[in-house]
């Protein structure tokens, strides 16, 4: 994958995204000790920047393939995302969620007109209820991630980011299975390559850092974070475009976490989720300072959250 | 007042205000039956508009009178926001609060750096605790809309919405003592006298809409409405610009108000107070179409907020 990819996806997602605003605020920069601008994917439809992704990749299906439909597993915003996509498209959009998955998000996927199937709470479960829809109905597996397509979607928030605040020295975004990051990278470095970009990660849900630092894929072992779209793992694919792009993953702890979506609730208003808090959190960290550009991924929280 | 006030205010009072994003969303769009433009002051410093009339009353101050500090009676936003704006001048503020104010509010006044003086649940009490701390301390009372500073800053959310959304053919905000409005018309006629200025208000709170009607300032009497920031009235002053430069007043049940308040929090993801979401309501009512700019006055909401 490279930028143009990146580019073409922007080109073609741009009548069905939102370009999300840019935030600033004096309070912010005071307390990240440098000049902060965040992109604001919790305004994006369905509530995160999973749209663009899921956007991308519903276009660019055939006619033939797109009326057997959509297919995903997701517990979370990309179940979402990839509902309301296809609605847009008229295409049929089948969600695999885990029976003990949240009221709230359920409604979502249902209220785009997606089917739900639900399945037993474990990652083989998931897949094997999967498996059987793809098989039964022909339909197309979108992997949250681990897709160039879903990727080279994703990549078009950092796109606008660039674009709104030029300049930047540095582009950070947290990191799940790397699908963000991945085309955040190749979106800001196909812009200027001295742009710095910078990971950020849970503690509790450290493969990418530690596979960074061993040069070499760790598997994810026993998430178990707050940051509940940060506990998938990196993929081979996201892995090595991370390798090449990635100056450095920064881990952040619960309390961590907690402090910045106090910060962004309770002082600046921003409705966030935790998962985008990790980058928040991560603007402290020594080594990250001038001009910085943060991409708060989603604000999908139930509304009575508390932390 | 003209709108010329509103244009110095706006030029005083940037360096020390958010330029907010204006939002846009097709769900919104269907919702409403026209195309919404609508300004982000939930995402203002201090959670509301209602920071712009602070900052440019406390601007306004001469050297001496700014020393001895000013004061205001508020539980809601005006008293955040006069502490956050009498803090960054460096000028000692006074809140008087009612002891039953909620902690949240009050933290948020302390923590600007405002004495908060604490009285009776009352107007009476209210006002004769502000006029003791004004008798004792010489501080300026800055009233939270009967005060034509206040009013050209509010204003300047229009004239900044009007400039990022040209062509509006409507402009719309909420309507509480009417300071918001006022300024607001005043703004929008400045740039173009053809564009319709609407008010929105609780039926359960609609001194406005009585008074416009019978051509006459009529009382408030017993406000009962979750729209906690639109219970006050409007005054003669208010009264007198409204009645030259708004079309007409829409009055919105409390069942709008929820409906609004759970499209915005639930399919926008636009986490804005009641006081907000009267506006949002009025966009669906007969009459309103076209290009319509709308003011999102604010988003101080405990994070447990149900509805």
């Amino acid at each position: 994958m490279t930028s143009s990819d990146v580019t073409a996806a922007a080109g073609r997602i741009a009548p069905h995204v939102i370009r999300t605003p840019v935030l600033r605020h004096d309070v912010l920069d005071d307390w990240a000790g440098c000049r902060v601008v965040a992109k604001a994917e919790h305004l994006q439809g369905a509530g995160a920047f999973k749209l663009r992704g899921a956007t991308n990749a519903v276009l660019l299906l055939d006619e033939v393939t797109a009326a057997r439909g959509v297919a995903a597993h997701s517990s979370g915003n990309h179940g979402a995302a990839l509902a309301l996509a296809g609605s847009r498209r008229g295409v049929p959009v089948t969600v695999v969620m885990p029976a003990d998955a949240p009221e709230v998000k359920k409604r979502a996927v249902a209220g785009y007109g997606a089917t739900i199937m639900e399945c037993a709470p474990w990652l083989a479960a998931r897949e094997s209820t999967l498996a059987e829809v793809v098989a039964t109905t022909g339909a197309t597996e979108i992997h949250p991630y681990d897709n160039p397509d879903v990727i080279a979607g994703a990549g078009t928030a950092a796109l606008e980011l660039v674009d709104q605040a030029p300049d930047l020295d540095v582009v950070m975004a947290p990191v799940g299975g790397g699908g963000l990051i991945s085309g955040t990278s190749l979106a800001s470095h196909g812009i200027d390559h001295r742009i710095r970009v910078i990971g950020a990660e849970p503690e509790r849900a450290d493969d990418a850092a530690r596979s960074l630092a061993a040069g070499t894929l760790i598997p994810q072992t026993a998430p178990d974070t707050m940051a509940d779209g940060l506990r998938t793992a990196l993929s081979a694919r996201t892995f090595s475009i991370i390798s090449a792009h990635v100056e450095r993953i920064i881990t952040i702890s619960e309390d961590e976490i907690v402090a910045a979506l106090r910060l962004c609730w309770d002082e600046l208003g921003w409705r966030i989720e935790p998962s985008a808090a990790v980058a928040i959190a991560a603007l402290r960290h020594p080594g990250v300072g001038g001009d910085v550009g943060v991409i708060l991924t989603g604000g999908n929280v139930p509304r009575d959250g508390r932390w």
